[in-house]
This record gives C-alpha cells, structure tokens and sequence, in this order.
C-alpha cells in the first residue's frame, strides 16, 4: 500500500474510532512531514484523500479539519483497561467490581455521591472568575503550599464557630480529603506500621494503608454510637499502632456518631498510648439536626489529632479541595505537602474562598442538610416496607448512608451483578472490610431526591434478597 | 478574671493577630454558647465589651462583625514553622534553605517559574467560567479519574501533531506534573529498588524517590547531550534499577537534550534491559527553535516508556495541571490514579480544555519561547560580561534555565544568603544531586523580563564569586 494511503488509513481510523472528532485540526503538513519523515507531496495526498472521502475539509490559510459528519457519533468506549491487569490484593478485586457499576445509566444506590442538583453549581461557577480576578499576580505563579490565605481563614472562621481555635497557618489545602488522610497517614507511619481503623470503614482507608505498606487493625464499630474503645485499648496493647484513622461523626458507611464523652474518651486513649488519631470529618456540616458535631479535635489536650475536611461532600464536587490540620504534626504535614504535590489547583480555591466570604454558605447547607434528612427518611420507609423480615438499618444523625445488614444468608457481593440488571448499582459490604467481612450488608446512597426509581429499585432490592433466602 | 472578659481578650487577641479581619462575622451568640459552654449573657457581654473597644459592630439580625478598622493592617507572619522539625536528609535541609530564599521582596533569580506576565491569564480566567458552563451536570459530580475527555482529546492532539498517536483514553490527568511522576514512581517500584536518575537532576525527584524509600543511582549528564549512555549500561548492570526517571529535553537544571540518535539508543537500552523509562518532558512546548523536541516516547517498541507533562510551565501557572502516559502500565497507573486522588480538579481542567479548544495556544507558544530566548540571551550576555574567567555557562536550545559553573574554589552554598542580603534568590548546585555534588555551579531562571534589576544581580553574583576566589 503507498505510504500516502497508509497515512490516510491511519487517521480515518482515528475519526471512526473518535479520537479525532468534527472540528479538530489535523496536524499541519509541515509538521506531519517533520513528525513521519514523509515528503509534503505524500502528505498533501493523504490529506486529499480523506477530503475526497468526505472526512476532512480545508479552510484556507488554517489547514485541514475534520469534517462535521464524519467518524461516528457516539464516544468510543473501548473495553476497560481494568481487565488487563491482575490486581494484586482481594480489596483491589472488589474495587474494580464497584467500579464497573458506576455506569451513568445505574440508578446511583451504592455511589458515594450526592446528587449535583443539591449543590450551588452556577454560583461556584460565578465566584471561579471572581475569585480569579482578585488575585495578585504572584499569587498565580508562586507555589502556595499550603494553600490560598484568604480560603485557610474562612476554614479558620468555620473552626471558631464550634469554638476551636485554630490559626491560617495551620491549615493544610489539599486535594480533597483523600490527599488530606495520606498526607496525614505519610507524616506519622513508616511502612510496615500498624494503624487502626473501624469495622466497617470507608474502602479507600484501607486502600490508602495497602499502597503505603501499612496494616489494618479493625476495631468493632457500633452502628449507632461508633469505635468500640475497651476493643480498640486491647488492639493498642496488642499491635501498638502508631495511627488511628476513623470518622468521628456521620461515618461512611455506618452513619455512626461517637457521643461527646465517647469522642474525649477517645483522645485521651490514644494521647495516652502516642497513638495519632486522624481524624477525617468529611461529612461534619451535614448534621440533620440544629446543632453541629464537635469533632474528636475539640477533646485533644497534646495535639494529638490531625483532623482532615473537604468541601467535596457539603459545597463543591469535582473541585477536589480539602484540608488538613496537622496538630502536633503540623511542620512535618506542610513539609509533606510541599514535597508530594506542591500545591493545590488555584482557581478551585480562588473560587471557594470567594463564595466563603459572600455568606450564602450557611443558607445552602440549611437546605442540603433538610433535603438528605428528608431523602433518608424516604429511604429508610421503602426499606421499611420492602426488605425481608430480620433486616436492620441503621439510624444515622447526619450524612447521606443507611447500612442495611439483610438477614444471615444474604450475600450482598452476588446481589451486585443482579442489581445492574435491574438498572442500579450497589456498594456492598465486604467492600468496607480488609477481612471482606459484612457479607450479607449494603451500604445505601441518600444523596438523590426520591422518586418512582428509588421505591422501584428498593422494592427489587427487597425481591432479589428474599430470592437469596429462599435458596438457603 | 470573669468569663465574659476571658472571651473577649481571646476574641481580641485573634483580631490583633489577624486571624479575625475587618468584615469577618463573629460565631452566633447560640454557637458560641454551645461551643464554650456559657450563657447567652456571658456571650452577649463579650461581645458588647468588644463593640464598646470599637473591635467589632452589630448589624440587625446578622450578629456582629470585625470593625473596618480593627486590628493590624498587615497579615500576620509567624515564624516559618520548618524551624520547629528536625529534618531527616541532607536533601531536605538544602531544601528548606531554598524555601526560604522563596520571599516575594527577592528577585526570582533561584525560582523554578517564569514570570506570571507571559501568560493569557486573563484569557484562561474567562475560559474557566465558559468550560465550567459547558460540563454536564453528571461530569461535575461523577469521579472522572482519568480526567475531562475533553482535555485528553486535546492533548492527544498535541501528540499527534509530532507524530505519536495516543489515544485519549491512554492518558491519565493528574495533579500537576509532580503527581505524574510519583504515580509512574509507584506504578513501577517498590520501596529498596534503584532509580537511576540524571546528574545533576530536578530536585523534587530526588525528594520523591526519598519519600518512596527508592535509592537513587545517579547517571553522568553531559550538559548539552545529556546522559551518558555507556555509564547508563554500566550502572544497569551494576544495581538493576527498576526505573529511570529523567528529561530528555531542556533538562532541569542543565538545559540539556538528548539527540534524537541518542533518545532511540536510551529506549532501546531500556527497553532491552526491562528497566521503566519515566520521561518527565514539562519543557517540550518551550523550544526557542522553530522545530519540537521528540519525546524519547516516540521511539519506543514495546510501552517502556511513561510519558509525562504539564501545563504549569507552558500554559496555566497555578492550576497544577499534568498528565501521564502510562505505556504498557497504562492500566496499573490508572489504578494507581484513582486510589491515590480519585480525580483532579475539575475547573482547572474544563478552563484548559476550553482554552485549547479555542485555537490560541499556538499564537501564545509563539510569543512565550520568543520572549524566553531573548531572556536568556540576555542573561546570558551578562553572565559573560560579569562572571569570573573560567566560569562556564550552558546554551540550552530551549526552557529557560542556565546552568552557571564557577571557577572551583566557589561555593555556591555560602552564596545564597550573600545574595539574599543583595535582594535576589538562588538555586545552588548541590539542590539537584543526591550526593551534594556541584558546589561551584548555580542554576539561572531566565524566565523573567529583563532589566535593569537583573543586570544589577548578575554583576553582584560576578563580585561575589570573585570575593570567595580572592580568599581562597
């Protein structure tokens, strides 16, 4: 086949495939020359070609592009990389089911996220260029480690509202919470460290102490009133682990909420043993009720706690900001940060500060925090009607998960695979376990306004577990 | 002391401080109430104590606010914090000496970034409100680990256009080219393997493979050709190294490249030995010359090579944007993406794919490698008209460093805080080599409009060079 045609071939294939669309530039000939080693005559042709078949166009003086109706429609999608790949440990198994549900068909039942509809989308968008505009040169091209000024004093403004005072300076902006806990994980453990975690606990914990060689030790977690403290004192004396990472209030997935004297129980614990708790409060403003939950942060009387947020639950998804309080760690988190990712992305800040300062941030979690206290109850009625007789859901004060424990003999990991069929997806139990435990639970996503899909995917839900029972 | 008044002179003294500023609501009177454990008339008479000193005002209905005039003008500056925590390596204390030349008042002779003026800033602030506006509400709250497809279609249309067909859904948007790099790290290595690296090299390599417990073996880096491949087969064979990580063009700090003969023998070399070349190549789009650099990546046969860039440098300082691609461990860096940051920030990416889309980088490219040749043209005709006979300056075909090598004798260490006093930063030599080698040598950011300042620095670093010669 002449070179000519081979080029032509080529980028045909890309159009069919979508990797070039309607409107995109082709490279110029000059370029394509220099770029194959071909003649400009050779090039000219192929590009001809293609014109001729309809699929690019020429615009004077601008080059060639691809023309409106050419290659297909839809986005390719071409089979998951994931499958390639042998993954290396049971936890990154179950990760990898969890995310081939994620489908943006799927009624969202076992996503972590709320619906985008609850959140002031236009008016973010609005302080993006705002808060852009008020920088100062230097502020975009320096490095800020630690984070925009203005935004780490408005997050200073929030602690002092539950009376803890803390200053700019210590607080870290990290890519959302998740950088925040590794941060924190990287500051105090070495790998091979013990740190201990709930049970259940948020999956991406556990994958975090994976990467980082770290083991997991679980303590029993109550789904009403959290971490069981005698349990975790003998886990101290048996595995001296040198961090605990939990979440303190609203946990994910549970729901639960250490009570006050549970939370300063708990710090004296682990200031007592130097173990560091790590506290990650993300779901902390989505109280249901008035008044809000003081974190384990409020009780440290050493410095004990680092204590990590994110606006990504209560204000902006897809922004990726959260941050971090390094406690008695402080120095060495913000050499941390500096030395794992510089800095957090600017504008995402620019823009969070700016809304921050304009003061309608107390409105909008009055009403996200009515719509999930409304949507969970909605929930928590279909589970009523709908699940089989000796299932349990949890009672959580805030956030946006019920855990449901169906009866013993459920297996929430084969419901997965049914559910999508049915047009959901689901979060199932072992997901939340290092031991895969929690066979037969599921955790259950509020997030969403309630509607006919909801009761109808519940009431499936409800079919597929009694299904499931009645082959016992 | 009452209780009242307790309130009051903390609440003041965090006025004086500046963590509270003019405009600033104070906590509710119920919040306070709730958080401190006092009265409603405890709380009111603080308050009012603090309203009668003129620190703060009642606004009807909406509680009370720092006073336009309260406290100090200025933003408080503590002490740096690194002062506190001991560090662990000889990286990390030069380290910490390069942060604290990073003041605004210096002349950013030592600085890693270009002058914030050469980008269409204004251009990309507009582009962050018309991407924001164009995302579906399902991109915005969805995880999108690889990032915008939007955004990678458009960089894959930069590869192409040299010649490399990469598909979009092959490169992973990361958190600033940093990220990228600790991902490919960590995609390839386990803590104890080798890394061999370029000498001298970018500074925050070396940290990284610190913070991943991975030993750096240290390649001879010719500074106009680049690594010395036969010492490159010699230490492969010497410490079986499991990655290289290095720039093959417009080295950091040298300015070198490798040429393309010299790039293929580096894959082939690689590839043979099954060692993971990590091309970190943030520098590409900035070459003085009319013709792009190849990236090592287009010469490799079986995937070896992960590819890194940014648009940091070239683009959109501050909205810590990258991206990597993974070869033939695009899989596993996916994985590795989503359990390390789920996603990046999502403004930052829909303002770029928004800006890129719209066709002006190209004109903005032009302008930005025009001006930075000239700047170092200049920097270089100063450099030789002060600096002491027998220094030696590097002639990179493109980025905007110079490598400065001092007659031996000098120190460039013992520079840096004569060189604070006179105004300007520095990056000494031994920054970029694991072992504190390059005493003499210095790298230059030319990335700065020139000037009289700048002649003026120069002249003083000529004195200063010549002082430590004089007392040797």
């Amino acid at each position: 086949m002449p070179r000519y045609q081979q080029l032509a071939n080529e980028l045909a294939g890309m159009i069919a495939q979508g990797a070039l669309r309607a409107g995109d530039r082709l490279p110029s000939v000059r370029q394509t020359c220099q770029s194959r080693g071909l003649s400009a005559a050779t090039v000219f042709q192929a590009y001809r070609l293609l014109e001729a078949r309809g699929l690019v166009q020429a615009a004077a003086r601008s080059g060639y592009f691809v023309s409106a109706h050419a290659g297909s429609a839809q986005s390719p999608t071409r089979p998951s990389p994931a499958s390639d790949a042998a993954p290396h440990t049971i936890s990154e198994q179950i990760f990898e089911l969890l995310q081939s549900s994620r489908e943006r068909g799927l009624l969202p039942l076992g996503s972590a996220f709320p619906a985008t509809e609850l959140f002031p989308l236009e008016r973010l968008r609005l302080a993006l260029g705002a808060g852009m505009r008020k920088l100062e040169p230097w502020q975009i091209s320096a490095e800020l480690p630690l984070g925009l000024e203005t935004l780490r004093r408005q997050i200073a403004l929030r602690y002092l509202r539950l009376g803890l005072r803390v200053a700019p300076e210590d607080i870290v902006i990290t890519n959302g919470a998740l950088e925040a806990l590794q941060l924190c994980l990287q500051t105090v453990t070495r790998p091979g460290d013990a740190v201990l975690v709930e049970s259940p606990c948020f999956y991406a914990a556990l994958q975090a102490l994976e990467r980082f060689g770290l083991k997991a030790i679980e303590v029993p977690t109550d789904r009403a009133e959290g971490a069981d403290l005698q349990a975790m004192a003998r886990l101290i004396a048996q595995h001296r682990p040198r961090a605990c990472w939990l979440m303190s209030s609203f946990q994910n997935p549970l729901g639960c909420t250490l009570p006050p004297h549970k939370k300063r129980a708990l710090v004296a614990l682990l200031e007592a043993e130097d173990v560091a708790l790590i506290e990650d409060d993300v779901y902390a403003e989505l109280h249901h009720g008035a008044d809000p939950a003081l974190p384990a942060k409020a009780f440290e009387q050493r410095g004990g706690v680092m204590h990590c947020g994110s606006f990504s639950k209560c204000l902006a998804p897809g922004y990726r900001i959260g941050w971090a309080l390094g406690g008695r760690w402080a120095p060495q988190l913000q050499r941390s940060k500096l030395m794992s990712s510089l800095s957090s992305s600017l504008p995402a800040q620019a823009a969070l500060a700016e809304y921050l300062q304009d003061g309608s941030f107390d409105a909008h979690l009055r009403r996200l925090r009515e719509a999930l206290a409304r949507q969970m109850r909605r929930m928590a009625a279909a589970l009523a009607q709908h699940m089989p007789a000796g299932s349990r859901v949890s009672e959580p004060a805030g956030g946006y998960f019920l855990w449901l424990e169906l009866p013993d003999g459920c297996d929430s990991l084969a419901l997965l695979p049914r559910a999508r069929e049915q047009g959901f997806s689901l979060a199932p139990g072992p997901l939340f376990s290092a031991q895969g435990e929690f066979a037969a639970c599921l955790r259950l996503n509020c997030g969403h306004p309630w509607g006919p899909a909801w009761e109808t995917a519940i009431a499936a839900l409800g079919d597929m577990a009694r299904a499931q029972l009645a082959q016992r």
